[in-house]
């Protein structure tokens, strides 16, 4: 690592610039593997990323496009910090950025992973264990969620999809930062799920038990399958519960993010008391139940 | 409408082809506006057309890339029922489709709107009204999570999304059959509430009733706002109550379909009895409720 200097920014014109061309790259997954690094854009997740302690490698500013004061504080205390600084014009910053709108700020950071015998299983409200997903976007929604719940982070089973995919980190709306990230094998799952003594609820359409029957009595770790098959026998097999969520009409599956979140609201409603809420609106006529 | 005959299969061998390039304009919505029309692509999507006696206009098919069993025998009994019929080759398909893996089987079917006047809202567990969702992919999944709780469909208060975008579509996995789409101004559904007596809920983090707090007493709409903004305030004031689904941390907000979901299921939830639920498994611990 490298000590940053104040002498550190850097003003680029062409988008085959070396640097430009490095940060580009990293749209691609391979790139991103072989670097550890990834890129994160826009002024809410470069704030998100400083408000979690982030270090990041470089920041690419645009001029021209960083009209937002709050964009130009952070771009300027950066600077200040001895941030390395990239700015480029704004069709430079067009050729990096996913963006529809782009801000004109982005960071190279630096990819952060847990080790399996690391997460602590009694840390936050519950960890989710994914098998298949094949959507950044569904696993950016699922990491936004379960930090909106106070969970812990996610053990990705498998390697379908990349959670420093762009797609993945603007849906994650910077849950990325406060979230663990973990990669591990079914067999070291299974021996850690056991070591700790984890509760590990599965979700399928066809199991017998309602989500809402469970006692989650943490450690709780909830089990998803993927979008096109949901989760394999076998590891239905390894839960301890296996739930589904019903449905009515013709309706046989639900989104996995959808399906996540109504999961995780159970798990933090039945943490945080729904029972006992008072009811907001008495005046409305006795209800059926 | 003209009368199918069973002599109206058509082999066209090129992407320009006007038939093609008919089908091909209708992933631009003002053509999809234009002609009323718009394309399902699948063997899933177009079997719940089916299903829901939805009248294809035409059948797309690519006889190499048709190689499910299901869906050879979709086009069989279309071709038999007089469906007029458009077979290509793999290429010209891909030319018209979006889909990571085509299966060779589209159909063109008309959009289906219901009048505002023509919405009972005591059809279905309740129905969505929704302002400035923005992207489409989010409105299909909000249309599969109301399908599968038994709503009745969407009212749009603006024109920000078309339902019949093929990422809506894609994502509603079907339920765009199934569910009404009703588009609105909102004075127009201010008054349908009130000459139906609705109890409009609507969504915030800043609301101060939790979302468990309220009884959801029928007919309930459910008021969601879009991904940026959330429910402008003038909307907040129009409805019966406001409730936010509580969050830990620093999240601010969360995915709206999946905070529709978290919602739908609550609704769900006390129509059906979550509390006379029994434990699927009393073995474990006492919880701590």
């Amino acid at each position: 690592m490298t000590s940053h200097t104040a002498e550190s920014a850097r003003i680029v014109f062409s988008r085959n610039n070396l640097h430009v061309k490095r940060i580009r790259d990293l749209q691609r997954r391979e790139e991103r593997e072989r670097t550890g690094l990834f890129f994160v854009e826009g002024m809410r997740l470069v704030s998100q990323a400083l408000h979690h302690g982030v270090r990041l490698e470089t920041l690419l500013i645009s001029p021209p496009l960083l009209t937002h004061p709050f964009a130009r504080k952070v771009a300027r205390q950066q600077q200040r910090a001895g941030t390395p600084l990239l700015s480029v014009p704004a069709d430079v910053y067009h050729s990096v950025s996913l963006a529809e709108e782009p801000q004109g700020i982005g960071a190279v950071v630096r990819q952060r992973w847990t080790l399996l015998e690391q997460a602590n299983p009694r840390t936050g409200l519950c960890r989710l264990a994914l098998d298949s997903i094949r959507s950044p976007g569904n696993l950016g929604t699922i990491l936004r969620t379960c930090e909106a719940v106070g969970g812990a982070g996610v053990i990705l089973l498998d390697e379908s999809v990349d959670p420093y995919d762009p797609a993945t980190v603007r849906a994650s709306m910077g849950a990325m930062f406060s979230q663990q990230l973990v990669r591990a094998s079914p067999e070291e799952f299974l021996d850690w799920k056991r070591k700790h003594g984890c509760l590990l609820v599965g979700t399928s359409p066809h199991a017998s038990a309602d989500y809402r029957s469970v006692r989650y009595e943490p450690p709780v770790v909830l089990f998803m399958g993927g979008e096109r098959k949901g989760l394999p026998m076998e590891r239905q097999l390894q839960c301890d519960a296996m739930v589904r969520i019903p449905m009515a009409g013709s309706a046989d599956s639900l989104n996995v993010a959808v399906a996540t979140g109504v999961l995780l609201y159970e798990v933090f409603g039945r943490r945080h008391g729904s029972d006992s809420l008072p009811l907001a609106f008495p005046q409305s006529a006795p209800s059926r139940e």
